[in-house]
């Protein structure tokens, strides 16, 4: 299931998310450092992990639709991830898991598994949508290596912001939009395959950023992604929207689209603001 | 927690959403006949009767972010509910849990359960997004009691469609677009609570219907609804969107406004296309 577009190494993906065990065993794992944004352990990554895992209860490749609960920050150090069996039809299986660090729980995690088959899809299309306007790659700003946020997950991911929503990060007037929207790579050329989208869809800043409103830890409480196609090789453009800031929450809403344009990933979270 | 707008007696929808029990004991209620569209309970109706047990549970009134996977039809009996308490914090109560039916689990869910104080939402409010745009109540299409649908869910509902929406059950042209608006009460007057949105968030017609697309029965994989603010007195006005129909799966968007101006849910369902 690895595969580096670049050498003969596992890449950092596969490594932070690799796991051992599984059948009748305790699957473990490991929170790798330097996924994390400011200390805690990317939302994203940790769902990647645990879906990995999970995964292999389901014994199917493709995680199809997948909620976490945050429960606990995600600190470097050994996981174990352990999972039921709900469901197991023709086409389908259905997990319900954790994964817990060394004394806590710190994701809950509900899953659909399925096998996507690696293809594009096929059959009946209705889509209304599109994928984000956004100039060639080369002419975003990569987010990876700002000095001025030193976020140690960014060295790993090549994410390259539309010029316009990356003013929120040099002092320029920001869009007061709250959208964020760009390319995805990994940084060492690994492909994207089902199991990226989990990290991809939690990976940008957040879009509230070009909001003229203070900026601030935005702890995520639910997270929500349907893997909707294999992403064909090659970057893949994002987009994410919070429409609906009050009642301190917000939503955001997340489009994962491959150069094929096939939307191959949904995302939404539930997210609180600071009090 | 129950409340009636026209008589003394118990309400319908408590009435099929009642439970007994709780604490260290079991919690049980029964999957009334009625709540059906084609004999499967709609699947809305199921999260409410399970949210209902599981905020026992948390011991916390509010559904704040509930997801449910469905895993068998709901038959019309008795059910227990059962969860567990996987983290309880200062302002929220998270629940992983499922419904059974005699022989087998029907849902299994997710929730974070909190308390939103019965108020409209105070504080930083960024909103980009307005109810939709519906002709007066009296205007709309009742879509219940329509004898060439029957839909025993519909009797209890007052579901008042766009009439646009509302032309693919009279066989004139549909508006090709996956879009289904209207105006949402209880045919019995009950107050529309956090709980009831849920249900609500599930009760209209699917958006596709007004495609020109076969129709067909449409299997609800998962479910995942936001509640944002407690609804003010009176209807809401609601819509429900598909934009990406493809690779056999849909999702359908929803969001439910009070007649305040208010969004009090937000809510996604991803679903399956006949194969």
């Amino acid at each position: 299931m690895t595969s580096n577009g670049t050498s003969d190494s596992v890449s950092q993906f596969d490594d932070a998310t690799a796991v051992v065990g599984g059948g009748e065993g305790t699957i473990t794992g490991r929170i790798h450092d330097g996924w994390d944004i400011g200390g805690n352990a990317n939302g994203g990554y940790l769902l990647a992990l645990a879906a990995n895992g999970m995964r292999r209860i389901a014994d199917r490749p493709d995680p199809v639709t997948v909620t976490a609960h945050y429960l606990s920050p995600g600190a470097p150090g050994d996981v174990s991830i352990a999972g039921e069996v709900v469901k197991r039809g023709k086409r389908f299986t259905t997990v319900s898991g954790a994964m817990f660090g060394d004394d806590r729980r710190i994701i809950q995690v509900l899953g659909t598994f399925g096998d996507l088959g690696g293809e594009a899809p096929r059959g009946l299309a209705v889509v209304h949508g599109t994928p984000p306007s956004l100039p060639p790659i080369e002419q975003c700003v990569l987010r990876s290596g700002n000095p001025a946020l030193p976020t140690p997950l960014m060295d790993k991911l090549d994410v390259r912001l539309h010029p316009d929503h990356a003013r929120y990060a040099s002092g320029d007037p920001r869009t007061g939009v709250a959208e964020m929207a760009g390319w995805f790579s990994f940084a060492d050329g690994r492909t994207i395959d089902t199991l990226a989208l989990l990290l991809i869809a939690d990976a940008f800043p957040p879009a509230v950023f070009n909001l003229d409103i203070p900026a601030g830890w935005v702890p995520t409480v639910e997270f929500t992604v349907h893997v909707r196609a294999t992403p064909a090789p090659g970057p893949v453009s994002c987009v994410f929207r919070s429409r609906f800031v009050h009642g301190g929450m917000m939503e955001e809403d997340g489009e994962v689209w491959d150069g094929n344009g096939t939307l191959v990933a949904l995302s939404r979270q539930l997210a609180l603001l600071p009090r």
